[in-house]
């Protein structure tokens, strides 16, 4: 059920997004770089996981699209700006070229930050939203998008390369780097649905455990994906002197607490009294998805 | 006056800005290089231009300093942007290093993005704005900064390096590269400040002629301060091949536009309505600066 959840919302979101930009009054060449960037794709699982918290309070989407596809375009800006040779140096993402290598730096650096901007438009434009309801998602994804979430979060991991890290650095470096972002999409979902202040706190627990999964899950394919392929755990992260759980803990124990981190957020789940199998099952996509 | 009015702002914004970051929770290396872009200086001309637009309105400043350091954070980042390698390339600034000559390419890329997104933090928590007032300032910063503002100035005004434009495409390049922001700031001010729809539209127009007159003089000053340094018209951007307003009409033609546009403002200050002449005394300071 969730797979064709998800299915359906990507395809509805995509649809959202080109309709968003088309809308923008800007030079042709410059265009195609903006849709560059969002075209190549991506799971959006950020405002899927957005749209589920908010749909077990709501029977409708209404209120959540704005919010949902203004981050998808922070997550997409981000990405953008780490590929850049002075960050990640990534050529490729998800099999095509990153945007800088289609286009150019300049183009990249302006891109993202159009994308970043044109979010904080979006909320605020939005005709869905009331004006408390705007503020209050500005304020997180700022908060989570910022300097003491995802900036922090990003510095730290370029820093950390070529050094082993502890199981707790690793952990903080991820909490601010990726999850920052995951609990916000969560609250904002949360309190756009109507979530009572408990049931928010509760459900940010949840995301809490849920982002460490996800990040853990990235790990784990990082080693399995290239023995499948290539018969040696040497993953791009090794290879980049990065730091992975695997590599600190062993791939037995990084899959345990990995196991650990889910039964975590099921009992939050359970502490926020809301009726949403679709949460659990995401979590269950989040933390055992093959790519 | 305006002198004396100019100096204090700057001393006032300098301490409000540098007290703002201060409460960053953030490693101290990054610290460092956030705090290294602010106190680089600048004039905060921007800031200050809404400020006394407000206060052309209200005899206090409470509802103006937050917006007033979100632009300038806003303004900062795009500086640190523009300055990179893949961009205008610039190794110095006011006199010192740039960010990512000081620093590196990696901590300039994200102070910038974390500036920008700071700044729609300070707005949407700020404790002295109605609901309904961040909500107009986040619209206006994020419309006039974004892909059909600022993002579209530096875009065009990169692609028009060894071009040689018509006078009309020098206009529009500076009216979204610098013109978007300075009409936000002025736009900003007066609707904080409590000014009808006309008021606000004839100041408006106000700022589209200060923005041509500040453009105009930076120009003009690339020229005259080489004239004065090295005995020829060779400035940095003659170097660059961007065109000029000198290059492409003359300095003479050059100056009578110039006169022209800040005649034109003063009418348009003058439909307006309002009693502020240190907002005409700052048309002044635009076009007539020697820095």
């Amino acid at each position: 059920m969730i797979e064709q959840y998800i299915k359906d919302q990507q395809l509805n979101l995509n649809s959202i997004l080109i309709d968003r930009l088309n809308q923008l009054n800007i030079p042709d060449d410059f265009k195609q770089a903006v849709f560059y960037s969002i075209e190549a794709g991506g799971k959006r699982l950020r405002p899927i996981l957005m749209m589920v918290t908010y749909e077990a309070f709501k029977n409708n989407t209404d209120k959540i699209v704005d919010p949902a596809i203004a981050l998808e375009m922070i997550h997409t800006y981000s990405l953008i700006h780490d590929d850049l040779p002075a960050m990640d140096d990534d050529d490729f993402r998800r099999g095509q070229a990153t945007l800088h290598r289609r286009f150019d730096e300049a183009t990249a650096i302006l891109v993202g930050d159009g994308l970043l901007t044109y979010a904080f438009n979006v909320v605020s434009t939005s005709s869905q939203l009331e004006a408390e309801e705007k503020i209050y998602t500005i304020q997180q994804l700022s908060q989570s998008a910022g300097y003491e979430g995802m900036i922090a979060g990003q510095h730290l991991d370029l820093k950390a390369e070529d050094r082993q890290l502890e199981e707790t650095e690793l952990n903080d470096i991820h909490q601010l780097k990726t999850g920052a972002i995951i609990r916000a999409a969560i609250k904002i979902g949360a309190y756009l649905g109507g979530a009572t202040p408990p049931q928010i706190e509760a459900l940010d627990e949840f995301g809490k455990y849920l982002g460490l999964v996800f990040q853990i899950q990235d790990d784990i394919l990082d080693v399995e994906g290239d023995i499948a392929v290539i018969g040696k755990p040497v993953g791009s992260d090794e290879e980049r002197n990065k730091s992975t759980y695997p590599q600190i803990l062993g791939l037995d124990e990084a899959m345990k607490i990995k196991e650990k981190y889910m039964g975590l957020a099921k009992e939050k789940y359970g502490e926020s009294g809301i009726d949403q199998p679709l949460l659990l099952e995401l979590l269950d996509v989040f933390g055992n998805r093959h790519s």
